[in-house]
């Protein structure tokens, strides 16, 4: 087993807070930044920043900081968005139509390759530039066309049903918007993500008057 | 300083779970739940749950196990979904659409009381059930409408502008959608919630290989 997946659950979340604060301040043409810059902008100390870093190799320069386009590379190549990742929407709801039109999940490496709703009313159409295809094709289009991913965006009622067709088509890991646990056997990775947890962490803070920040996933 | 502020996040996020899971059956007609059912369902075990749920009192009945109405009016008081929190959304993009869509909202205790956007073309018109407010009326409509949480579904380079804005108005809390960490000079609570973290928590997972289900906020 390579020493990859050892790195702590919250390590590889910071990871990426590091990423888009670099990638941002890299936008706005900052050709280094310093791990107490990095520090401050994320709420952390810059003791911390350089442990996280530290782990992949020693990227940091004495006084000048860590260069951003090669942070930004090596942080993309340790977290796998350095490369393309096709994927498989199923949902042409709210959720699912607000994903077909975010910009970062291209830039993420996640390329939509393939949409999928089981309305008739909605298959066939072209939506957000998207054309919706029936779930009867999904095994032989996760195939032709090499999708890896699949994101699972149908009420929680069909989340199962539908998580267990990807993993029979073949993807190796799924995003889940569906309010339910999903079961994937181990075959899978799965990143579920429910905006109800987000707003009962929120709740729970603001009836307690708890202040500060929290970052999710 | 009450206890339950003492609650570590992951048991936070657990007693979401549970009342989700809770929630689920007890609209299936299930009038009990067992600590070991519970944690099957959600990939933990029944000693788990037990504990968790008993640092809130003694829910559970032996050989019985929890009554679930009993269970979820507990949970969501710990919760502070109990409650009716007015929000104002401000952001009418794809995830502010997807957000006044989002029938949970309303479930988890939140009312979405105005919705707020600074482009010419839509503020006036009505959205998805929606007024769309003008920025220049956030603080009196906040303070009218008696609104608590803010959420901020902007993008990144106004976010901060807004969160300030809502900061100004007074509410108690924010949940950010915008991919970046918001300032609040701990003034109040800050749940965010980013797609992109989620997209490389999988990217991360699938490029390694690792398997199994990971719950975001």
């Amino acid at each position: 087993m390579p020493p990859r997946p050892k790195i702590p659950r919250p390590t590889v979340k910071r990871l990426s807070l590091y990423l888009r604060e670099i990638e941002t301040r890299s936008e706005l043409g900052h050709k280094t930044i310093s791990s107490k810059q990095l520090g401050q902008a994320l709420g952390l100390t810059d003791a911390q920043v350089r442990k996280d870093l530290a782990c992949f190799g020693n990227f940091g320069h004495p006084g000048v900081g860590y260069q951003t386009t090669e942070l930004i590379a090596e942080l993309r190549n340790i977290l796998g968005t350095d490369r393309q990742w096709n994927a498989a929407l199923v949902g042409v709801g709210n959720i699912g139509r607000a994903l077909m039109s975010y910009g970062r999940f291209r830039r993420k490496g996640f390329d939509i390759a393939a949409v999928f709703d089981s309305d008739p009313t909605i298959v066939d159409q072209d939506i957000a530039g998207h054309h919706v295809h029936s779930m009867k094709d999904l095994a032989g289009l996760v195939k032709e066309r090499d999708i890896k991913i699949g994101v699972v965006a149908v009420p929680a009622a069909h989340a199962q049903q539908v998580a267990d067709q990807l993993i029979a088509a073949g993807v190796l890991g799924i995003l889940n918007f569906a309010p339910k646990r999903l079961d994937v056997h181990d075959k899978v990775s799965v990143v579920s993500v429910d905006f109800s947890v987000a707003l009962e962490q929120l709740a729970f803070q603001v009836s307690l008057g708890l202040v500060g920040s929290l970052e999710e996933g």
